[in-house]
């Protein structure tokens, strides 16, 4: 198995993408290959020492700022290592992407060189909550600004597929994120799109709130990607924040101090369950191939997992099972037609 | 100082909202009137063993179930208590209404009898999150399902006055809640509303992300009552499986828990800040008096806090300040032109 990570896209790439590829190389023995200026990249792995072993660059010439146009980069930028990446995958050089650089540009980049899955209209990202009851997939967090109430149906389909092959979860609760649980609550969208659910072959719920993404009641949550967005974006924020006001607290006195030591391992498994570098990217689904969507700002460590998330991703056969699953669906007429 | 409660509104009413009168009336001394049905309300009161010093009943013959049309509401249920406890206001009998109960009804009652200020499109809720550098105010969450880019700029211009008014903060920052930080980002509506705000009188600092409505980086942020109903109800539902997780993970070995216990009081502190019910409900801006919109499960500490931010506004002359402030605006030609 072959990782290709986009080295040059991120804030602050390449530094903290090769330090991601090394740190996964050496925790979990998965080939990488880091694509982009291969002078940058050596430079970077001779500052660490590496000979690369387990590690292989690919050159390219060209990469993709944060705030590029995705549509320019497309037409212009032919050798840009998000390109450059996911044009492996398509050879059979690699079996997943991981890109921390301009989102808009990798997905344009997955689509144009992976091409869609049969059936799907518009690929989405999902993302993995840690629910109280158990994960909860929302999907889409960030693909697609606007949606038609058929495409959150097929959010809904891939969600499913989704859930049952990576999570083994049989038969997932799908629910539309509303801000009501009565079915003519929200915008016209997904009012629309409730009726659609209603009629589907899916173990449909109905509407369900906010709250719901940390509950764990429902395991897939279908939502556009602005909403699905600024949910991630909220639950990265308040994490982080609830931290600082933890340790605060916890520094007030000489007897909490106390406290928190004793606790500390606790505390940190607690911190861990809240870190979102523990679960990498967000998974492009829809398209013919794996691909992996990190945070601009990510650190080594989200790297790091990324990378692990796509490995799991090519050993437990996600993409395979994803097109198949979504096959038996349009089989029946509900998908592409 | 007189606040009306409508004590028929909310899944638990009259039990919670009766309880939550009793406890903010000998906690703070505030004089209540219960708007509704006498005869439920009296044996709620008898339940408590209250003579009812502070607390009155104001009868009234209808109330509103919480998933009644709120236009059928406002037609035909004239003697709702909703509908009666704005009244009060307006004949200045009252000085806010707190109402837990349906709140498209709630709010279309306080538009029809209350009246919008003037220049006012559309009234919307403000509520309040705890920030890592203070408190940050995010408006709309709940009152508009779709907005238009105007709309938006007028909540920003509410939520400047608001802020100014209530939390004391001059010139706050104002973003508008995107999906990155670029002009470009979005969708239509918060493009177009970018422009707006950009040519402008408030403090505009451009896009912002979820993450950035725990951080207080910036004090005033904008939304579409859609993605703002979606990020309050997701950060309490956060709140509660953190809580649910870091009790579990405490709870692991001996060590933790002594370390649990020694530090008890500060994670009780920790836990009152991220409790919601400490901070009442959503205040209703744009209309001609002060109206509390809690949750529908609301607690009694929940209508407890929310009586005590009415009267903290009333006491503050909010409604008051936030009319001139929107007359400045007004005059300059920046508000209902």
């Amino acid at each position: 198995m072959n990782i290709a990570v986009d080295a040059m896209g991120g804030d602050h790439a390449p530094g903290v993408t090769v330090q991601g590829a090394l740190w996964a190389q050496s925790e979990w023995g998965v080939n990488i290959t880091l694509v982009g200026d291969q002078d940058l990249l050596g430079e970077q792995l001779r500052k660490w020492e590496k000979t690369g072993n387990g590690i292989q660059i690919h050159h390219c010439s060209q990469m993709v700022a944060m705030d590029e146009s995705p549509l320019k980069v497309l037409r212009q930028k032919r050798d840009a290592s998000i390109v450059v990446a996911f044009d492996l995958v398509k050879r059979g050089k690699a079996e997943a992407v991981v890109s921390a650089g301009n989102s808009g540009a990798t997905i344009g980049a997955a689509v144009l060189i992976l091409g869609k899955i049969k059936g799907v209209e518009r690929p989405a990202l999902a993302g993995i909550f840690p629910g109280a009851k158990g994960k909860v997939v929302l999907i889409d967090v960030g693909a697609n600004v606007e949606t038609t109430p058929r495409q959150l149906f097929e959010f809904g389909i891939m969600g499913d597929v989704f859930t049952q092959s990576f999570l083994n979860i049989d038969n997932p609760k799908v629910g539309i994120l509303n801000i009501g649980e009565e079915g003519d609550k929200g915008n016209e969208q997904v009012r629309i799109a409730h009726d659609l659910f209603k009629q589907g072959p899916l173990n449909f719920v109905g509407n369900v709130e906010g709250r719901d993404i940390f509950s764990g009641d429902v395991q897939v949550i279908v939502s556009d990607g602005f909403v699905g967005n600024v949910a991630v974006k909220l639950s990265e924020g308040m994490a982080e924040t609830m931290g600082i006001m933890f340790e605060r607290e916890m520094s007030h006195s000489l007897i909490s101090r106390l406290g928190f030591w004793l606790g500390k391992r606790a505390f940190e498994n607690f911190k861990r369950k809240l870190d979102y570098a523990e679960y990498g990217g967000a998974l492009l689904l829809g398209v013919k191939g794996i691909g992996i969507i990190c945070h601009g700002n990510s650190s080594p460590k989200a790297i790091k997992n990324a990378i692990r998330r796509a490995a799991d991703f090519v050993n437990n056969h996600v993409q395979d099972r994803l097109e198949q699953g979504l096959a038996k669906f349009q089989s029946k007429g509900l998908q592409g037609d």
